[in-house]
């Protein structure tokens, strides 16, 4: 897997991660020269290259002089996400994201507020490629996804732990209303469809964000982020 | 300028604007079938379209069936967007928002939070097009957008009016700590440099969010979406 940008290989390179190889844009300077300290302090393989190779090199188009070489992406256990985890857990669960951008900003959002991790399927939903984490600006790098055969396991899997499992959607409870301390799994629905029937069932609670103006919802990713932040000011 | 997609042609065609006309796919069924009701209802002059005529007319690749065309994004004037409105006042100002993905995201928190408006600069900033309005999921259609020579200006402005002004920055006051109420102005910075320099200097205070991981800062539009609703919540 490719890692590209610079925020996203900072990122990378602060994580015990294992880089094969760092391709960086010659005559590297300022935040680029950073990068290269960082490579060289870690013992990692730097390469030289001109535009030319990065170009064709980049999958993104997006390198900003800088791609970095790693094993692919390794998920985590459902278990790992919560297992020793202290105080109250929060686990964000994507119920078919299919939008790159929408799952970088995801796990981005789940880095910020604080989130033991987040799960994704592994059908009918985006994968953590390359762009994902270019996205994320690396938040990819440090925080855990677990790939599950199916959402719905993973949610049963979580009321067993005693988690409170709350999905988002339009029709639901007032969240500000809620209570959402303790331990809290909210589920964010797909793009097009939201949240799947059996899914929403299997829910405690559907919970909306009030909606004043003509359009009926907001983009999923900025959905989960206030309605994470809404957690964590609970929290305190 | 051409609007694509089907929600945002259907929340053009719930405002009152001018459309020229609407090139809509043979055979259109569902969603597309309601479009065409609404667009015969109207008056509005409806072509049919194969594939291939659709393509070639698409500027975003994304046109999911129909294309209407407009005359350019009307942009309004920046007393517009308070003056006679009821109730306290609410203006989201961007400060070099570039990337179109994050001005249609922040047009659809503006009219799913309830602002009365948006505030874009005229010089290095995204513009409000066509792809724009299809990322808004049509929310442009219903949400005042002032265009000004630059941001300091509309600030100036929006203080002399009674607005509290706050700019949204990493190393700023707790956002949670802060009186969101009254006529509020909240400034975002751009993807890249954050606030300019001398537009933090001449908001009111700073405010952030708090951030738990290692990444240092969220997604402009997320970032804002955040914000903007904790405000709502404040306003009850």
């Amino acid at each position: 897997m490719k890692i590209e940008g610079r925020n996203a290989v900072c990122e990378l390179l602060k994580t015990d991660k294992t880089v094969d190889k760092l391709l960086l844009q010659k005559g590297a300077e300022g935040s680029l020269g950073r990068i290269f300290a960082m490579a060289r302090e870690r013992n990692i393989r730097v390469q030289f290259a001109d535009e030319r190779m990065l170009a064709r090199e980049s999958e993104t188009g997006r390198h900003q002089g800088v791609i970095a070489f790693v094993s692919d992406y390794t998920y985590a256990d459902l278990a790992d996400l919560f297992e020793g985890e202290k105080g109250s857990r929060f686990v964000i669960v994507c119920d078919g994201i299919e939008d790159v951008h929408n799952l970088g900003s995801i796990l981005r959002v789940a880095e910020c507020a604080g989130a033991c991790g987040v799960v994704i399927p592994k059908n009918k939903s985006a994968q953590v490629t390359g762009a994902v984490v270019r996205i994320s600006e690396g938040a990819a790098n440090h925080v855990k996804v677990a790939r599950v055969p199916g959402v719905n396991y993973a949610i049963d899997k979580l009321k067993e732990e005693g988690f409170w499992v709350y999905g988002l959607e339009a029709d639901g409870e007032n969240i500000y209303a809620c209570d959402l301390t303790g331990d809290l799994a909210l589920v964010v629905g797909g793009e097009d469809g939201g949240l799947s029937a059996l899914t929403r069932k299997k829910c405690d609670k559907v919970l909306s964000l009030p909606l004043r103006g003509e359009v009926n919802s907001l983009n999923a990713s900025v959905a989960l982020g206030i309605a994470a932040y809404e957690a964590l000011r609970q929290r305190g």
